[in-house]
C-alpha cells in the first residue's frame, strides 16, 4: 500500500537487465554507440528527426537545464504556484538561469489559460528597460493535479506565449502516464502542440534514474550541453543511462508501465468514489489522485500501513495525494480500498 | 509640470554646494573623513549607535545587496507584486543574490498584511528539503501607491516574518517622505518597527545619486560590503556620496525637501477632489497621486505640457500617475489644476 | 587494450547483483535504509563517526558542490593549473560558487608545495577590501599526473592553508588507487591530513555512477545538502546510489578494484621501461602512466586496436597517457607491450 | 606630495561646472539631452560613428559589464596576473558573467605577448566539451605598471586572440593617459587595433565617477544595457554622469588633464633618477612610477608627509608606486624630491 509517490518504485525488469548486459567497455560522456541508438530512437519516436537528446538523472537537472536554455538571466519564466519548477526545486531554475524569474500563473485544476497567460504578459510593457524580459512558459503534464492537458490547451498556451516572443517547456516527469491516458502521439503532447523543449521523465515509471532532456529546435541544444556538463550533469558512464532509456522506448515498455500506474489509479479512484463522505478533489487522469476524506479514514489507512503524503488538513478532514506506480497492483489498491470501507 | 517621477528633479542647491566645496584629495574607497562623519550622522539620526552604513549610487543596488545579504541563493523573499524589487529592477535581487526567489503577497493600496504573509509562509513545509527557504521580507515605505504605512503595521509584519526565523528589509526609496507624512522618528519607523536593513533614498529628494544601505544589525556589515566592492558598487571618490548624504541630513535639510513634495502632493489632490469626474484611487499619503480620470481630460494636460505617467487605460478613462518633488512648485500645481477645470 | 580511461570501464559484478536484489519500494531522496546504512559505513571505514555524506553521480558535481561549500563567491581557491576543477568540468566550480576565482599553483609532476601555496597567498594582501579573500585549497590525490602526494605532504600543504584560514578539499577521484598505493588509512589520507571535505570517488573504479562527498566538518553538511538539491544532483530513487556505494566498501571490494588497476599499471610501466627510447614522463605510482616515446610507436599501437589519449606531440615524439582500470587484464598489458616491442 | 593614487584626487573646476549648471529637470535613466550629446560626442571622438556608450560609476562595473557581455558563463577570460580585473575587483567579473573563470597571462613590464597568448591558447583543445570555452581577452592600457601598449602591441595581441574567436577588451582605467603619452588618436588605440568594447576611465582623472563603456560592435550594446540595469548600474538622474563626461571630452579636457599628470610623472622619474641608490623598476610611459630604493630613504619620505603606496619590501630596500594625477603640482614633485635628496 505504497502510495506515497511513484519514484518510490523500484527499477522494471527489463531496465535492469539492459543494464546487466552492457559491455565491458565504452568510450565515456556519451561517446558510445547506445547513446547514438537512443538518440535515433527518441526521434523515431516523436517524430522528430531533427531533436535533440540530452540524458540526465534528475528531473530537477532537466527542467532546470531546459529553462536555463530558454531565458536569459534577466528572464522571466511563467508557470503555475504548484509546478514543480517553482514548488519543489529549491530555486535550481533561478539558479542554473543565473537569476531568472518564475512568474506565477492562476488556474484551477492543476492548469492555468491563455487569459491567464495574456493578462500576466500585459503586465510587462513592451519595452521597458526595468522590468524583467518575459522569455518562457513552463507547462507540466500530468499537471502536478493529476489532472491532463490535451494537446489543443497545450497549444492555446503555447501560442498565447509565441506571440510575446516566449519559447515554451514542457515539464514531462509524467509524460508516458499523459501519453498513456490521452491516446496521443509522442509529437501531439509536444513539438506539435507548440512545445520547445521536454523534460521526458524515466525516473517515476520505472527507471533507476534517467530523464530526458529532449530539444526540438536543434539550435538550443550545443548550449544546453554545455550547461550540462558545467552543471555536473554529464555523466561518464553516460551508456548506463543511455541503456534505460532505450529499454524504455523499446516495444511500448514506457506506455505499458504508465497503462499499468494509470489503471491502478482509476480502479482506486472509482472505489474511492463508491465511499461515503469521500470526495476526489480532481478529475483523475492519470496516475495521480487527490482525496478528501475524514480525518479519521485517513488515520485508519494509515494505521493499516498504507503510505502517503497529506496535503491540506481542516475542519476534522484532510487531503490526501495518491500515487500509483508501474509497480502498484491490484492487491495494493484492494487492500487499501478494504482499510478505509 | 514636471510629475513624471520625482528622479526627474535636479540637485539641491545646498547638496550642490557641499559637492564644490570638496577638498582637493582624500583617500579613496571611503577611507575619508567625511564617510566617517556620515556614518556618525546617521547613527545619531536613526538612534543607532551600532549602525552601519554603506553608500551606492542606486537604489537597485541598496535593495539587491541589501537582500543578497538578508537571503541565501535558496531562500525566498516576499514582497509585494508592485514592489521594486519584483516590478522595477531587472531581476537584480535574483542576480545580487545569486538566484532567490521573490514570492509576492497580495494586499491592497499598496500594502500586504500579516495574514497574507502567515499564508505564504504556511504553504512551505518547515522541513522540506525541496522547497525554497523562506528568508525575508521587503516592504516598500511610501508604498508603490504612495500610501504610507504606520510604524505598527510594520511591526506587526516583521513580528509574523520573525516568528519564521525571517529577516527584514525596507525600501526606503521615498523613506524621507514616509517619515515627513507620519510625523514618526527614524528609529521608529525603521529598527523599532523590526526593520533590519534599510535603503535609505536620497536620489529621489534632491540628491545627484546616492542611497544609503543601513544595516541595523552589525554582523551583516562585513558581507554587504565585500558585496557593493563585488558588484561594483564601492565608488573610489567615495567621499563625494558621503558629502551629499551629509548635506541631505544636515539640519533637517532631508525632512524639508520631502516635506515640499508631500505638501505639494497633498495640495494637487486636494485640487484634483474638487474636479468632477475625477477620482484619486489611493490616499494620497506622501508625494505620490493615482488618479482616475477621463481620458480627454489626461489628453488636455499633456497637450498643455504636463509630464506624468499613464498606469491604466480603459473603457475612456485613464489612471495617472502623479509625482512631486522637492522641486516642485505651487505654480506647477496650480498650472495642472487649471489645465483640467 | 582499452587505456583511454577508467571511466570506460563497466560496473563491476559485485555492485550489479547489489543493484538487481534492491527492494521494490522505499522512501526516495535519501530516506531509505540503504542509505543510511552507507552513511555508517563511510564513517566506519574513515574512522570518523561525525563524518556527514551526501552521494552524488559525478566527481564533477561532487567537486563543485565541496568547494562551493568552501569558498564563498567573493573568495579564492587554490589548485593545480591541470586540476580537474580548474581544466576539466567547464567553470563548474565557478558556477556552483557563484563566482569565485580558481588561481593554479605551480609544481611538478603533478603536485604543488607548501612554499608555493605560502607565495601564493603572500601576493593578497590580509585586509584588502579589492581583493578576492584567499578561501579554500583542492588537492588531487592520486594527481593528475598518475603521482602519489603522502599523508605528511597533504598534511603540509593544508597546514599552510589553514595558517591562513583556508579550509582544504581533496579530489578523490582515484582515493582507492591512492590509498592502495599507499597502504594508508582512509583516515590518514584525508582529514588526519588536514581535508575538510573529501570528493570519495567510485565511478572510476567499478561503480556505475556514485561519488560521495565525505564532510569531516558536519557543521558544513546542511548547506552542502541544500547545494545538491538546488543543483539537481538529490537523486529520487537515492537507495541505488547507496547500494552501489556500499557494494564498494563492503570486505575491501573498493581497495581490491583499485589494487587491480594499479598492479596493472606497474606491470605496463615496468614493461615499457624495457623499452628502447621510451621513457615514462613521472613515476608511476597509481593507475595512470604518462609515457614518451618515438611516434612510430603510438601509431602501431593505435592500428592494433589500443586506445589512448595523447597528451603532448612534437620533434617525432609523441606523450600518451594510460589509465588501467579494475577490468584491465594481464593480457591487455601483455597485448600493448607485444605491440610496441 | 599625495601620490597614493590618482583617484585621490577631487573634481576638475570646468567638470564642477557642468554639474551646477544642469536644468531642473530631464528625464531620467538615460533618456535626457545631454546623454545623447555625450553619445554623439564619443563617436566623434573614436571615429565610430556606430559606436555605442553605457556610463557607469565604477571602473570595476564598467569591465565587469563588458566581460560579461564578451563571454559566457563558461568562457575564459585571459589577462595579466596584475589585472584590475584579476587582482582588484573581488571577483566583479566571475560574478557579472554568471562564473567566467580569468587565466592568467605571463610577461614583463606589465604587459604579455601574442606569444604567451598563443601558448595558452594551444592548452586548450578545440572541441574538448570538458574544458572552459576560451572566449576574451582583456588588456590594460596604461598598464598596472605604468608602462604604454603601443597600438600595434595591442593589434598583434588581438590578433592572436580573434584566430580563436576570442572577442577584445581593454580597460582604459587611464586610457587619457595612454593617449597623451603616445600621441596616438583614440580611434588607433582602441578598435583599428581591434578593441570590441572599451573602459574609457574618467574618475582618475579629474571626474567625480564615471566610466563610459564604449562598444564598437553595436549588436553587443543592447545585452550590456540590461546587464547595466540587473547590476543596478544604470542612474537615474543619468545626466549628472554624462555632463561630466561632456566637460571631459569638450576642448581637449580630457587630454590635457591626462598631459598633466604625465607631465609631473615625467619630471618625478628624472629627479629620481638622478638620485643613488634609487632605480626604476619600469619604463615611465605615463602617470605611475614604481621606484626601489633603499627604506630609510622611504620611511623619510613618508615622514615628510608624502602618501604611496609599497608594492614589495625585502633586504632593506622597498618597491613604492607613486601616481600623478592631473592636479598634482610642480611643487609636489620637488618637495618629494628634496626630501628624497
Amino acid at each position: 500500500m505504497f502510495f506515497a509517490s511513484d519514484n518510490a518504485s523500484g527499477v522494471a525488469p527489463e531496465v535492469m537487465a539492459e543494464l546487466a548486459a552492457e559491455a565491458s567497455h565504452a568510450l565515456p560522456y556519451g561517446g558510445d554507440a547506445v547513446t547514438a541508438e537512443v538518440t535515433d530512437r527518441i526521434r523515431e519516436v516523436f517524430e522528430a528527426p531533427r531533436a535533440e537528446v540530452a540524458l540526465v538523472t534528475s528531473g530537477t537537472a532537466a527542467n532546470a537545464l531546459a529553462l536555463a536554455t530558454l531565458s536569459p538571466p534577466w528572464g522571466t519564466i511563467f508557470c503555475r504556484e504548484d509546478a514543480h519548477v517553482e514548488a519543489d526545486e529549491c530555486n535550481a531554475t533561478e539558479f542554473f538561469s543565473g537569476g531568472a524569474k518564475l512568474v506565477t500563473l492562476p488556474g484551477s485544476g492543476g492548469k492555468t489559460s491563455p487569459e491567464a497567460l495574456a493578462r500576466a504578459l500585459a503586465r510587462v510593457p513592451e519595452s521597458d528597460p526595468h522590468a524583467s524580459r518575459p522569455a518562457a512558459l513552463s507547462l507540466t503534464n500530468l499537471t502536478e493535479a493529476g489532472t491532463l492537458y490535451r494537446p489543443e490547451e497545450i497549444a492555446a498556451l503555447t501560442e498565447t506565449a509565441r506571440r510575446r516572443g516566449l519559447r515554451c517547456h514542457l515539464d514531462g516527469a509524467r509524460f508516458a502516464n499523459a501519453l498513456a491516458a490521452s491516446g496521443c502521439t509522442a509529437a501531439e503532447m509536444s513539438w506539435r502542440a507548440g512545445i520547445d523543449v521536454l523534460s521526458l521523465g524515466g525516473t517515476k515509471n520505472g527507471l533507476m534514474g534517467v530523464e530526458a532532456v529532449v530539444i526540438f529546435d536543434p539550435s538550443l541544444a550545443e548550449e544546453l550541453r554545455i550547461r550540462r556538463k558545467r552543471g555536473g550533469h554529464l555523466l561518464s558512464k553516460h551508456r548506463y543511462l543511455a541503456a534505460q532509456m532505450r529499454a524504455y522506448l523499446a516495444d511500448g515498455l514506457w506506455l505499458r508501465l504508465a497503462g499499468q500506474a494509470n489503471g491502478m489509479a482509476a480502479r482506486l479512484a472509482a472505489g474511492l468514489e463508491t465511499l461515503p463522505d469521500v470526495r476526489l478533489v480532481h478529475p483523475v487522469e492519470g496516475n495521480m489522485i487527490f482525496v478528501d476524506l475524514p480525518d479519521p479514514l485517513a488515520h485508519r489507512a494509515r494505521t493499516a500501513g498504507a503510505v502517503f503524503y497529506e496535503m491540506e488538513r481542516g475542519n476534522g478532514r484532510v487531503t490526501l495525494r495518491l500515487v500509483c506506480s508501474w509497480s502498484t497492483t491490484g492487491r495494493d489498491v484492494e487492500a487499501f480500498l478494504a482499510t478505509l470501507a
